[in-house]
């Protein structure tokens, strides 16, 4: 049984930590650390939560203590790197949900983040946790750097291509759409109903900071082809469909292809390969990713589908706790144990 | 003053239709003409037409008479063949809504419409209507084949840069969302809201019949790379959002292809070139077409957003009605009358 | 251990059925039957549940046996009748998440859902399943009316004021607003979302069949005054959010209707009374029914919010399963065992 | 040929009188003021106006001046009072948007809008400007009240019932649901796609302030019975849906009572009485009010439906225009002008 610190757990983000964490057989004690929502009860914060959590008063972060196991952080870009390298060094372990330790690289941060890294000697030390792909070993680690949200979906539909074919690719050019709470709980006059019903946009277009952060992980898998990657928000709360269109210098069956991805995930009960393009509501309020191959005439698409704020941040972080300590992946996520967890 | 006959004007277009033609300064006369809804009232299919327009009822389809001096076709695919020869041959000036002449080719409407085409010999005869981009003179011409809503976003993004820059590109790929109307009025279970609300999904993967419309007109201009078309429905009634990822052999300016933009478009009042991603509201309910360039390394990010049912469909019917006659583009459609048309 | 029989899983309530009971602890055996879905994989109906329960083929109706201890009727209004009596003819329990045997009445049967009842001697042994609310010890009972959606969402706002103070209440006037979802899953023009986005409309209006529903069990706790229920739509898929404004004859103060509340609800851990009105949103997706009583000047304004599906159907129908057998209510829906289960 | 100015045109209302002034034949100058906004171009505030409407810099607030013959005050509740007093004393007319002369008596606005009215000298020589209904002239008038939204289409389907049969009412009971636009275009978390995106929820409950607005309206017409008004948010930009619930002391023929609203509305083109209950779609965009009267036991239930932000606000101020010099009611608005302008 272990105690963990949720470190900024009043946004969106955190309300689905606490639910996961509280559904969790071997967490005993959840503390939520929190800035502007300290003293704050943390059902007077999510008042849905009612009959579903224990409530506790939120802690101001001056007094994070060293009492628990593991500590998720879920703060603004810039704000973990605060508390991040004392945590390690006391040998804690630490989840990070935002953008402080994803990229490899201090000069990546100072580029597409803006910022001077100041602990960028942990940067090396992590593990990058995409939860259903990673190889790694968790265990020899402390840091985790959880994948953002956009990254996660448009990953987990293409590495398993890149592995083996990135010499054949010509381009890959990825479209994604998400809901709004990925872009924070925070109003911002752009994202009100008044504004974003029957609505779209694409936004930071070749400038969103997920971009690096999808090309390192493909250039670790030997990708080196134009890569083009533009964001837009839908007019509802949560969920990311990425559509990927990749151009080839020759012709794929669809069936060695399929048989690529079905390899990679095998045994892997959140990854569902689907043989339609998924609804994005099939993931929504789970800890899917839904992806679906079509393969055409020297391309292929790839739809891949994920709730932003469970498979792209909550969810796999507390997947990734379970890999930390070695646990069956599904605990306090899944319940479901049946026979047919396979690929179709 | 001329008479026009909407033959299937009890759907989406039909509605838009009514209401331009409705307004238009030289069209005194309008019958409305269809199958299922022949013998009701304009107004029982329309009731939120009331003080609108004038009521009449719909003829059915086997009244169609020659009293019209031009015929909007507005029926499911495959049905326009059977009415647009006999009119053709009376002299008379067809605009058609539907697919049946947009293909310049009888196979390609063996491969991806499935029918035998019966009129082939008015392919290379009508004119393809791109009415905000077209250079031909639609006077010679009576039979105007109407764009596909998802062309007509993508083409006019498209096209001015293909004009010039075709040698340079490396590959194409759009993706599309577009709100349900554009699949018609019929009841369907996958487009309901209950299916819906809260929902995205691909459709149509890498075999939607609007793409050899697209690449038909790009290789008119010369465009001979790779293209991918992957279309979705996003959870609204009405609008599509086109994003297209050029990727290119070489740098370009953001300067240049926007000037090469300004050039194509100059005077057109119904394109507006945007310096930032246009909101999709901003065009809905208007025969616009907002359109952003972005200009990254070696790539370019198009977006492009119009109405379906009016730049994609009615709008642009009366647009190029208003061209057949040599008339004011505007007709019927838009009143401004400022100096303020130009290109940002 | 039980085996239940699900009659009719293949719509919405089914699907919400399937989760609950593949959930429920004593649950072992879930057999599903239909009629157009016969023969088809339940998780070809709902791909959305892969890898949250086993998948099994749906039987005939034509096959369904005696091998189950209860059985679920999720059928059309109507449909019921045509199983159910046989069902309690061989001592098999029985809960309709039909219309079919919740009226008490065989004359409103015809008036309100114009047929004529073929077995109204099980009216009064039925009963009438409100389960946050009933008194009545079901163990000796057989056949349970799960209650309709707009009425459980009604009377559990309005019963326990009724209870105490009828004689004091000049009218009730209740304004439901519903998603579609509560219209079924049958594709219908009026519900698709070119018709619903950013609509709402009411409909049977003064003629909707759960008015005789809500008036007959108001009329049990002494309710004898005007009273009227206008149903509306909702632009989205699921939840009902129910308004009743009570004129009174005199003033009382929030404290004692508040009291009132208090104690009839006291350790129903699905009521969540508020203080102030709920948002739909925070019970959609649970069992919960949040309540909120604003007493103004000789008038009280009850807002009260369920999840159709759930609370309003599939849900309340396990809670009556679980009452049924004198199981914890919880079972198989909640799994919340902190000690803040009380009203605030 | 008139000149106007829009102190406060940079909101939702603000565009709407923009775009209805801008089309008005008898408009020939328009000046916009604004606070925060000032200095700032106006298409740059609305980009979705470019090719709309000519482009100006908006003025700040400080340099109004009296070039004007009419001034629209749309600003918030307690500002309009700096301006309206100098201006009336100038002779000038002014149409105000906002509450602060809505009100007869200087204590409601104590009580409901909680400041000491500062010029309740006006409030007497007001007029209140439901323009479809109103039957004072109002040449004699410089400063009109224009309706709340909310009012609007609660007074539209209430008022025709009053004036008759006032006394044979038992209790009326309103409960409006609003789009969020009716908010206003400042941010605010509970306004956000996030946490409205399938929601709803009831607010102000007891203390609206359009309740003494709604009900001074009906007292001026003999209503004295208990009436209650509730207000809810939809998930949707824009539309209001009210609907009300009158409790009768005897029975009255739907005949009957429709002829009552057919005669008050006689010739009004743009109230749409309707045999259903309207589709709030059926007035979004439009200046009309859609009414359906539906007459059961003793009770009735009027549905009423307008546009917030054009029928609840410029609509009817650029209609109240029309009233103050006497013109066409329909200028600037609406252009039809069929025959069938007439109740069903």
């Amino acid at each position: 049984m272990i105690s963990v610190g949720i470190i900024g757990g009043s946004g969106y983000t955190g309300k689905k930590l606490l639910q996961y964490c509280s559904n969790h057989p071997f967490i005993e004690e959840i503390t939520i650390y929190g800035n502007s929502t300290a003293g704050q009860s943390v059902l007077s914060i999510f008042p849905e939560l009612l009959n579903l959590i224990v409530d506790q008063t939120v802690k101001p972060v001056s007094e994070i203590n060293e009492n628990h196991d593991v500590y998720f952080v879920s703060l603004p870009h810039g704000e973990s790197l605060k508390y991040v390298p004392a945590l390690i060094e006391k040998e804690k372990s630490v989840i990070d949900l935002g953008g402080d330790y994803r990229l490899d690289n201090k000069e990546l941060y100072s580029n597409w983040y803006k910022f001077d890294h100041s602990s960028d000697y942990l940067l090396n030390k992590k593990i990058y946790g995409l939860a259903d792909y990673s190889k790694t070993n968790y265990t020899d680690y402390s840091l985790i750097a959880n994948p953002g949200c956009y990254p996660t979906s448009v990953l987990l539909g293409l590495l398993p291509l890149i592995e083996d074919y990135s010499d054949e690719i010509l381009s890959v050019s990825t479209v994604s759409y998400s809901g709004t709470s990925g872009a924070g709980k925070s109003p911002k006059q752009e994202l009100m109903v008044s504004e974003m019903h029957g609505n779209v946009r694409a936004y930071n277009v070749n400038k969103h900071r997920h971009e690096p952060e999808i090309l390192q992980q493909l250039k670790r898998e030997g990708f080196d082809s134009p890569f083009s990657f533009t964001t837009h928000l839908l007019p509802i709360d949560t969920g990311i469909y990425s559509t990927s269109s990749i151009h080839l210098k020759s012709n794929f069956t669809e069936d060695e292809v399929l048989q690529k991805y079905k390899n990679t995930f095998e045994g892997k009960c959140f990854i569902r390969l689907r043989n339609t393009p998924p609804d994005l509501k099939w993931v929504v309020g789970t800890n899917f990713c839904d992806i679906n191959i079509s393969v055409g005439d020297k391309k292929i698409i790839i739809c891949s589908a994920i709730d932003n704020l469970i498979k792209g941040a909550s969810g796999q972080a507390v997947q990734n706790l379970n890999k930390l300590y070695g646990w069956d992946e599904k605990l306090g996520i899944l319940k479901f144990e049946g026979d047919n967890v396979e690929v179709y």
